[in-house]
């Protein structure tokens, strides 16, 4: 299957470049009998665009879509579904210089070695532009998990050093926040964090966690189908991210198995567990309690502060990002969507997989 | 594709039980004209096999090996290659006490709910037993590379709190150590806390390194093939993992785009960078520099304290281990070879895969 | 992978119904470098466009094609290239009366019962129009593999009981046939039955032979990939397919050991066989000898004449087509460029494949 | 996914070549719960195995199997199984002659091109015996059809001209057969056309039919994943097939739309069709009518009949098979029971794929 395609029975294709005419997505093998709507990924699609706080870049796209296939009556036959999104504001001409230089943290020297051609204005592939097409598919993806009663939300949860108090997650305190932050007090420490970048021209890096509830024990597939193994390499496929944690992460090179070990008990006739360290998973599959984890992001490679480089023909220079190009201080906040939409496709992939377990 | 499966092109299909009569690994894809040996691969599962040191249980196993096909004349010849690891030490009866109860931490839960059945004895497809396939295929995976001189390692780089200084790691240090621990220093504060820890009947979580050298400009397929994307995958494939970083990892949360980009700078009429935050890595795509990351593995699940639990039929229990039982109190050291394989793994996936790239 | 998707490395996934408002093509793992413009895609899709000869159906569809993504300067990138035909002469209130009938040879019945939901304007996903999109990915293909110098045609070879002589095909006489029929004498007289069975309201099955020369020596792999198990799923996912030969073919049966097995020679320096029975592919593998081959049509299932046939309610009634509804008299005329296409597809796959036998 | 698997969900992966250890299939996929035994694979084995009839090959193969993991107290547990079938009878010295030769018909010649070696004792991957890892998977898959009651058969339906009576086709007819021939007075005519084959030291073609009953309505996958386009696949992946019929097959192409659709019409609540030229699929889809096609084999390459050829290096030789050499008269007949077994495989895996459907 092509590098740009996503995920086994529900199969996402993303195609389009940052300053082509459009981009999209092609949903394959999602059950049919779904109902969906283009204002419904409009919606999703809004929610992650530039524009929307004074933390993300500045560009205003207004996001219109067009379902060119696969629905019929306002439901899904179970035939493909033709997501197309125009790519509005796309003046290339001020990509003329970058054209000619090895940008610092960019992918444009490695496309260029991989392939010999570069599309220079913008990312083209690489760029944040394509994650709207995972958001529109995870859109998709998030209603057809509302069948199964199962929500799946992501959230900022660090900038640079200020951390959220991680106790009172909730989509409504996300969903409310323009950084998509549910803690009021780190929200505002943040923002004062992001005002003093901006002000600097520099940029920063962030954590974003994720949670998913609702459940049926029982998805994810051993050995090389793990659910965790699924979102990893679903979370690290978006672009600027550096790190993934499932349940206690990191953390749990410090801890000792008489505390990392989750109790079973018994609560209102089902087995959960006293603690979570798991994450929601053992063994690569899911048990019923809550899913969770982190993702990490490196600061945005764009910033307005000179920086030496090379050029094309390999010699030495100083480049700047020209006057007025738009970019996010923090990539993070606007990944906050592709991440819960990341998380919508694994979980969807693994349920329908899952009915192929038994007789 | 089978969820027991593992890459596109050079694909691993692995089976086999902790305590079935044997576990098994079929490699497809590899390229014809690889010399290799039985011996090669006994060699490369006697460095994981436990008893190598005092860290990890003491069960002898001799690691036959055979190769059923594809090599003839000790050359591979573009057949699949089948690997044959007889379970020699597979006395299950000490497992009957296990058989009622919901273990901690461990998979047969899950396992019992997914399929409605469950090989009590030892961990069946859950348990680390089903690694040593993965070390096997990842011998030939690394002897693959070696034709691309690409070489590929990986390390104990922290238990506890105690963390390797990061300076001088080398592959000869590392093998040399008994818990694949280049640092001396502490290798041997690492040692005095694991005798603390099996002493108290504990277990305690570790984070392991990777490292591959070597690798040409291009390897890794944009949008969701990116070599960091499968890089975490594999890993959070291997049983107790819980998390995973590439370059600069969850630090990049606390930096900034001025620091955290990576300059690029000539050296020797090849292009590198001045420091590597990437990991090797830039959109999905090496870059030539080396390739690294962390993995963060749980405390071993298996413990000798007593700990209360659930039966199968949902009643409170306290669980002990059988008297005798083995087990490894940090499972990260015996993990090191499997991570040196996984990444192989990814590696020669990615090199064959990155041949069609251009016309 | 979705079921709307076709090859490992250069895959190609089709979307759209028949009646939507557009059809389109996202073509994956197309090397860098291959020149191609809208206009040749345009060209490929009006040969196999209706309203060309009087035997195929008058509609007339001026195939406007978007290449949306994917192609910089005129040239593959290395990105997913996104082809867009907009459906233009789609009035589906025609359709209305089929609405409630399960139509005799038609695929609306089977839909509805795997689904639940059809799209019942035209024929959806299982209308020839699906077509199209195979025949601009495999424009493509043909592109890519005339850089190897590989040709592949496709020809009328059969329709009824009228058979061509196989004697000297050409793509200069195919591509002049308004049929695609190379053999001038047969030609006239497919033309002939073809009034007769329009005028008689009634449609005739047919025969599509196909060709490919030029190929290496090595494409297709062991065991379940073979050469020509790939080509007989291309062919038979065509709409209307009822059969595949390769070489011999059926005729193999009634022929003995002694006069099919070809006979190895030397011609300028190379190896070929006397005969060429095997069709060009030995265990699965291209000989380097042309490979050619047949697939059978059944009879277009929309006719003009009265079927019995049963309401979605399950009651007796007696089917009419529309008055004015266009159909073909023999479906496999306009199937010729897409089995050329399917070829096509098949055979870069087959190449990008091979490039990972050997180290 | 290599090309020595088959099969998306319910998947199978062959090793082994014909005169090394052993051969073997690994089975991912398969639901948790299926009864399945070593001595029901071992009996699906022996009635395969050459030595049954005069009219195959006469060497003796117990065929010992065992099933190594995947099945625990009889029942599979969801994890993969593995069965080994080790070589006994491979003495390879007699095939030393053959070492320098491009043997007529057989695929040494083009995997020495593609790999650059080759095991040249016996046919390696490309030799029959790979076939009986394909019955002893096809052998689970039946067992786990019979779950959802269907039932599957293959049959010989013709060799060199004599055809058989397609009226009164049932397994038991079939298996009483020692040639698989349910038509008594066929048999009997075939049998003395391989007794006059086999004098003459040479070999002949065949067809052989296939039927499955019982199929729900829905299996199979618009548009690239139709039923019948994974049959053909399945079936032309079988060493020396040459043609694939599904339903009315070539002789569609001499029909006419008015006899060729078949009439829906109701029987017992269920609606069917009163005849089935379309032979089960519409639309790539089950309609709930037998599934029935053919396959054409070519006549064993192996004859004892001197035959011109090269020698590797290319120098005109004439090639004997070595005295006492065995061979096929038909190579047909041992294949029955492999096409039985691919029908098998490509339906439960329709099975489960069709499970994602619909929500």
């Amino acid at each position: 299957m092509g590098s740009n395609s996503f995920g086994n029975i529900f199969s996402v294709t993303t195609w389009g470049e940052s300053h082509g005419k459009a981009i999209g997505a092609v949903i394959d093998g999602c059950p049919a009998g779904v109902e969906i709507s283009e204002q419904e990924i409009r919606e999703a699609l809004l929610r992650r665009a530039p524009g929307k706080s004074l933390y993300t870049s500045t560009r205003q796209e207004e996001e219109n879509v067009e379902i060119l296939s696969g629905v019929f009556e306002g439901r899904t036959t179970g035939t493909p579904i033709s997501i197309l999104i125009p790519n509005r504001d796309a003046d290339s001409s001020k990509y003329d210089s970058m054209k000619e230089v090895l940008r610092p943290g960019h992918a444009n020297f490695t496309y260029l070695e991989k392939y010999g051609f570069f599309d220079h204005r913008g990312g083209g592939r690489a760029s944040g532009r394509e994650t709207a097409c995972r958001v529109a598919a995870g859109c998709l993806a998030k209603k057809v998990l509302s069948y199964f009663r199962i929500d799946c939300f992501a959230f900022l949860e660090q900038v640079g050093d200020v951390k959220i108090s991680t106790e009172s997650i909730c989509p409504e305190k996300i969903y409310t926040s323009s950084i998509f932050c549910p803690d009021r007090i780190a929200e505002e420490k943040i923002q004062l964090l992001l005002t003093e970048i901006k002000e600097g021209k520099d940029s920063i890096g962030a954590v974003v966690g994720f949670v998913a509830e609702g459940l049926p024990i029982g998805l994810g597939d051993p050995v090389y189908e793990k659910l965790e193994a699924n979102l990893a390499k679903a979370m690290l496929s978006i672009p600027a991210t550096k790190g993934f944690e499932i349940g206690s992460g990191f953390q749990a090179a410090s801890m000792r198995g008489s505390s990392h070990n989750d109790i079973f008990t018994q609560e209102k006739e089902r087995v959960s567990t006293v603690t979570n360290h798991a994450g929601g998973v053992l063994g690569g599959i899911s048990t019923g309690m809550p899913l969770y984890g982190k993702v990490a992001f490196k600061p945005t490679s764009s910033i307005q502060i000179p920086q030496e480089t090379l050029s094309l023909d390999k010699k030495k220079i100083v480049f700047n990002l020209p006057e007025g190009s738009r970019h996010d201080p923090c990539v993070a906040i606007r990944a906050v969507p592709v991440i819960e939409a990341m998380l919508a496709l694994v979980l969807i992939d693994a349920i329908l997989m899952h009915r192929s377990s038994t007789l």
